[in-house]
């Protein structure tokens, strides 16, 4: 419980009240809806009319099916979700030998979320003997057997799936950074930014064709880059004119104002600009190891920062290569969001 | 059948045969064992005592099962790898209604691998009718139907599941990423870099734990080196003395010489000591550009090389701040395998 409220008061949500759990599925189900038929004091919610059910270990559900399930309830009194079976599903017998295999296209996986008049399961959840509590799995079974309710089943889609092995955690982490990386916001300063930053916008496009990729021009006000933060958690700023950290403090004090690193890594890379021909490497690096210490400062508001130098060419066949194998790194960094890498300056 | 014949030269398969698929999972099967049975001439192998039927969707497979199901088949004709069920499975109505749900307990998932004896499966396969060759899915079920064969099941671990939705794909590629990042080598070649190299490698075991460090001496002939490469594809080799790429370029003809990267990305890191009081971070650098070319010249065989400078400060604080920032940074070039820091030089 005190794990619960800690998250609830982390992430300021407002219409969460909580109920304890019970020695078996069933159990916590019913105390949840006790909750709500009650009007407990301590419960901020009231009775509901349709209520839903569902699995922490299923982080992927949509508004959309829930929805559904939702309109399904209130129509057949109750409702659940379903998917297509993976495997063919058998009966052993008593000694572990083949009884006989089920034909696979009549049945179904029942998936949550699962919804319900809420009458309708807290009648059937009140009529449960002491074996439905202990032993049963499916709510859509209880709302048919005690309330002769037939669940209209509604098909749903694959993200729905239980995050039970080990193989779904690696699945789960990799979908979340997926979702997380899906927009890239490339910020500029200045007209000489501009024109460097919208051609590493167009490379970008084309090699991370999967991801959406926007930029914005950050005026002294920073007015532009805060419609951008609602979605985004990946920004490449571009940097011509100087070396300074100026610029680029004032983005980090917007990310941070804003509580967008609450809840996933946010992925800052300074991509700055420079002739080898002019300047060598090592000198452009020296001007920025300030990068590494502001990166350490921030990784602690959850924000990733690193530096890239791009070699600005005049060779016109050098400057794709360098834009291309800067693509490839913001790629890497923004996919992996890995921390081990904050504060590294890379080099394209 | 192009493309396996590639899969099979490019790895140097020596005893596979290639059987053309049908249009349905049974039929394929069944050209799988007809091509066993009548001796074709391009067939390498001969009829078995034992068959094995596996899906290719299962790439986790391993041994130990596969022996289990083909003792078993030996005993009582025919057996199966199964799983507990994830989900309830249920029956629909033919208008989408729940109709009845199955008690989880008395059911499993069937699962690959399944093992015959070759005459069993075969004359079950000959029987088959039409419609259980368009429609059929169960091996087992055959073998029950035509042959009275009760299967044997054989629980089998979570690693068979099959590789299905996105999901499984993303699953799929951390568990082979995890599978070869579990042992990582420090390589040294001098009286100095053993102490370093000691030294580097406590930190590593103790902050990944989940992986096994070994260490190694390059004498000049490599031999060494040589055993380590038969269950290992991460190479750490610290170098203390010089700044020239000798040592390397002998390590990485060894590597290329083995058949290693064949298959899987092999990442090496080569970790440069230097005391930033004494040398300047820059210049250091400088010394080390050769990386960037030698490591895009080894990318193409599938090497991913990288630099690491490390601060070998003679402040004891300091030394261990800098050996946990390798430490971390090592283990995400390990673990990621991303091909983009290819020749970056990273520094702790």
């Amino acid at each position: 419980m005190e794990a619960m409220r800690n998250i609830i008061q982390r992430y300021g949500h407002k219409r969460i009240s909580l109920a304890e759990a019970g020695a078996t599925r069933h159990r916590s189900i019913f105390n949840g809806l006790k909750a709500l038929a009650e009007d407990q004091p301590d419960c901020k919610l009231t009775k509901p009319e349709v209520v839903i059910i569902h699995d922490a270990v299923r982080p992927f559900v949509e508004e959309d099916i829930l929805l559904r399930v939702v309109l399904a309830a209130k129509e057949h009194g109750a409702a659940g979700a379903i998917r297509p079976l993976v495997s063919t599903v058998i009966s052993p017998s008593a000694d572990g030998h083949l009884d006989h295999s089920l034909d696979r296209a009549k049945h179904r996986a029942s998936e949550m979320p699962q919804a319900f008049l809420f009458d309708v399961i807290y009648e059937a959840y009140q009529q449960c003997s002491d074996f439905d509590l202990e032993f049963g799995t499916e709510c859509l079974q209880l709302a048919l057997k005690y309330c002769h309710r037939k669940a209209k089943l509604v098909e749903g889609p694959p993200a729905l799936w239980k995050v039970t092995y080990k193989q779904d955690l690696c699945a789960a982490e990799a979908m979340i950074k997926e979702k997380i990386s899906q927009e890239i916001c490339v910020v500029m300063n200045t007209k000489d930014e501009e024109s460097v930053g919208h051609l590493l916008e167009e490379v970008l496009r084309k090699e991370l064709n999967c991801m959406k990729v926007t930029s914005t021009v950050m005026d002294h006000t920073g007015g532009d880059i805060r419609n951008v933060i609602e979605q985004c958690y990946s920004f490449i700023c571009v940097n011509v004119v100087s070396s300074d950290s100026q610029e680029t403090r004032k983005l980090l004090r917007i990310l941070e104002e804003s509580s967008l690193s609450l809840l996933y890594p946010v992925v800052v890379v300074l991509v700055h600009c420079f002739d080898s021909t002019l300047v060598p490497l090592a000198q452009k690096m020296e001007s920025l190891v300030w990068i590494r210490g502001l990166a350490k400062e921030v990784k602690e508001r959850n924000i990733l920062l690193s530096g890239l130098l791009l070699n600005y060419s005049q060779d016109e066949q050098k400057l794709q290569e360098s834009l291309g194998q800067s693509a490839a790194i913001i790629a890497a960094l923004v996919k992996e969001r890995n921390s081990a890498l904050v504060g590294q300056l890379l080099v394209a």
